[in-house]
């Protein structure tokens, strides 16, 4: 089978990362993996969250995700009086996989808050803003410390995140545009460091499940893919 | 007193229309006013809104606004709990100007949904997002044109927005940026068609109560710049 | 053309203050404005609003709006869940036109809350309660300098509101009652000073857009109409 | 001990009912308990509600109660995101009250809502509103008959209700007024018919159990005020 | 007539406590009136609600009630978004009749929670509920005694709650199950002292408003279950 | 290192399904790992969801997760008015993984509503409460078999969940309590089929990234914790 898009089973869309995309943020990076375009910007909040303890002096990084209601195939609603399950799960999934990476106490009493505001989906939202998330996250930090207030960076190593699944005919696909993960059997969200590491590693199979081997051998393609991802980041010191 | 960006008094910051910036929605635009920049979407939804008497067979259009938390100088909050007070009446303000130049009964029993979203703030958003709208709108009523959905053009005449104020030290300024607006004294928004009728004035004054002479000279500038903003309107048929 | 209650185009209808109408708030009035009846009270509260800076030394006026459900021709929902738009955007507007014609650093660091409750609408309800408001927040003031909370009175000058449209055949009318203001083209609202200064005009065409002259006429219209109304405005020493 | 008001143990306050005080509703009282005033209406649904069976022929009485910001001796918040536990207890209190006397076969599929909002509380608000809706909902179906929308009277017999309480003294107090009610050991509220039955009987001594004793005694003074009460019901033939 | 499970008319059902019926709370009991059980469990929170005056030394007990989805004949929704006016009353009668045994200046300021969460409900779960509460909070308050919070224990005497009614037959009948609940035309909720003294009586007759003689036997034959109710609740010292 | 428990590395803990546990649903199970405890229904709905297509013949199998408050060692609050991230999360976990073992054409246009409240937690109560909604929702099945509402069973094969983590200091555990849970650098969630088919299978290691080699280790140790559970199903004629 060939993918609509012409790509090789194991091959990524056009992945790229636009920095300083808007000028109100202190970093702002518009990540694009194909047709998917999410504007991700890093805030500082010279304040950690209420719920942490007084005494711990570690800092936080949180995360918020939303699809403008045009970004989708078909128009879909605001969450303005609740927010759905699939957001808060998309939204606790960047931000706990960004805190991964990052030594909170070197960070400091701070929060850093991502906002990954999708522009336009087509498969994929929730890597791209990890991705995305990271980027704007080391900028940001790298500002802080030229600033000053931070002295150490708290990057411990990069990270990054790619989808995968398996097609109605059986075959394991990676980076799944919208198209072919409506259809999918099965997907998978995989968040590695740059040393091959796992970080979070999800797979659902609610049409059929299936064998373990075929598990193993998505999670190698996309540990791949992870590796060429993070050497497509942007330097962080402009 | 000269303006922080070098602009005369009754001078427009750069205007620009970009169209199909994102691919799902009926009709996109990115509207820029200098450095305030939003999404602005048409949706078509064949069906007219729950509240309208089943006996009328005129249609409707709709407005949402929303800010993204990073469009502004300072992170604002997502609504995602209740709409604040100021962006429902900038929602109501755009949806009720737009219909003003619509026929509704020639766009018969459909709703056009107007998603205007601010990636970047930098004052006079409203304006924008009813000139953006303006466009998005002519765009996707041009397609169900062409689509033989509609028969006729429902719109009756071009209209355009922009804003007018004074400044602390009294003087007359068009198409104030944030900064000029945070320092304003009055501040006003005009909505007319093209020949020039009103369709919404509002003016407020809550800093100092003004003479009635100096609304006559903002409503005056403010004309003079709808006309031109209208030139600067992209066609519709691509 | 006649008005169905065979007033002349530029004539109010008959409006009317009743002080001390409840007994539990500071002050509490009765605005009428021909059918249409707003209890409107003041209350002082010795907190300023959260959100103002604690270095601020200045006072704030909130307000807060509703109907009650029968007070309406047809019975309306009451708003226990969410506000809706109208609801906000007047109440915005009753708080910053009171605001307007007050010295914040006067009143010093307290809280004036105004509670416009309609028990009966008929067309002009916030014009009513703003009329209301002004008397009621004017008499809570003066029972706040008689007990020497104030030492000066932080009111700078008298201040009133009216509605004015134009009806469906073309013709101007001042203070539209219900009937008049469902079917008119186009609406307004005028608040101004005593002096004659704009605080706030408003006029939207939803129907059919104007020329500019007939808004000058509406205003001056309106202009003559608040004089009239502030006369009626009763003695605030009781 | 003397009451403040000067009145006998078992005297109640001035009651009166004051019909058509407001023109939109389909019928609309001022009930008034001393200083306690309840503005109570009637309207008429031609709908069943929703969660009855289609097959149920019979028609429902609803109640919505609520205060006035500035009607109380301290300025009380809108319930505008929740509806408070008293605010629901004293709506379906009254709702059932209501439905006590009223052949709801008779009614048929039609609802009658009552509303009442305190514009001044002074303690009993709950007595009042049931007392000023039976009288609301006798007129607004005495005009449904009129309109031959009804064939019958469905209302079986009158009710009336009345508060009564255990001072901190230990004596028994008929019709408390608010600051009798906050000191109060022990408080009532009985809803009886014309003839005498029990329809609601409430005591809560959450300071101090009492007696059995002194409850019967409350139930007697609270029965021979009931009868009072009822024969001050104004004419319904209005 | 004979009742479906055989009982006479003054029998209480099977009433059984099992305390330590789970692990983390600090009392943890089963309440099983026949086939009605609730888990009612008792926490004890070093703080006091924060609406209470900081001056005021004495502590607070408070209560929640639910209903477990299908704990009820036919399964009932989630309060996910709001509680109802059943829940709001059931869980205030809870709270109120529970301090009305306890001296709230011994307790000092600390709240303690009653958890009232229904796994099957039979009729009578707020008769049920109280009780449980009452053997939660004495075993909760024990302990805190023993581990020396308390030096005296606050509670005053002991309490228990018991429903009756009036069949549609008009037949008196002790602790209505679900099936005779439903139909009867009166129903009632006592709670009482050990010692008899009232606490709470609340009768509601809106099917059939009944004679004041039938009230005090009902009231009569509720004073002996719960003398009987109490005899039976477990030892607190384990 | 030893567990607290003194289980071995690989081994659950004592896991039993106890079924009829309460009377009102149709299926009723208490599920318990340990000192977790859970209560399982399953309720038959004979509509399909709203939001499927009218054309679509399928069924639907959704689900409900709760924890007590007094369940958790710290009294967690009830969601009252929005519910958090986590038990969306896991709500949708039940739902997704139930579904993957049922043919939703046999199942036919209904709904099963999985209802998990957890009575008692300590640690994996999202796999006590998959395991216990297979076994509700296959007596929930097999009596609508009987009833003749379905005609075939819909089950396609036994399912079981079982969580694994790793300890802080690198061991890998079985079945984590909630003290191991807590400190654990690594959780996982496995989901498989009886033949050791993946369905649903979720890795996190917010603390420390970890070698996939580990992760492997983690899936055979579940596998095979997998079909011990599926053996201790209770039979499901009962």
């Amino acid at each position: 089978m060939n993918r609509s898009d012409g790509r090789a089973y194991n091959q990524t869309r056009n992945i790229k990362f636009t920095t300083n995309y808007t000028k109100n943020a202190l970093a702002s990076v518009l990540a694009e993996f194909g047709d998917t375009k999410v504007i991700v910007t890093a805030t500082n909040d010279e304040k950690k969250p209420k719920w942490m303890d007084k005494e711990d002096l570690r800092g936080w990084i949180s995360a918020e995700y939303s699809l403008l209601p045009t970004s989708t195939a078909t128009r879909c609603q605001r969450e303005r009086t609740k927010i759905s399950g699939r957001t808060q799960e998309i939204q606790r999934l960047i931000g706990r996989t960004l805190r991964s990476c990052v030594d909170l106490e070197k960070l400091g009493e701070r929060t850093i808050i991502i906002d990954a505001d999708v522009i336009q989906a087509d498969g994929g939202t929730r890597c791209a803003s990890i991705c995305g998330g990271f980027v704007a996250m080391s900028i940001a930090l790298n500002k802080l410390l030229k600033e000053g207030k931070l002295t150490q960076n708290p990057i411990v190593e990069k990270i990054a995140a790619i989808s995968a699944g398996i097609s109605s005919d059986g075959q394991i696909l990676l980076d799944l545009n919208y198209e072919e993960d409506s259809s999918a059997q099965v997907d998978s969200n995989t968040v590695m460091t740059e040393s091959g590491k796992i970080i979070e590693f999800q797979t659902t199979a609610e049409k059929a499940p299936y064998d373990i081997d075929k598990m193993y051998k998505i999670i190698d393609l996309s540990k791949d893919a992870i590796k060429k991802i993070i050497s497509l980041y942007p330097p962080i010191n402009n």
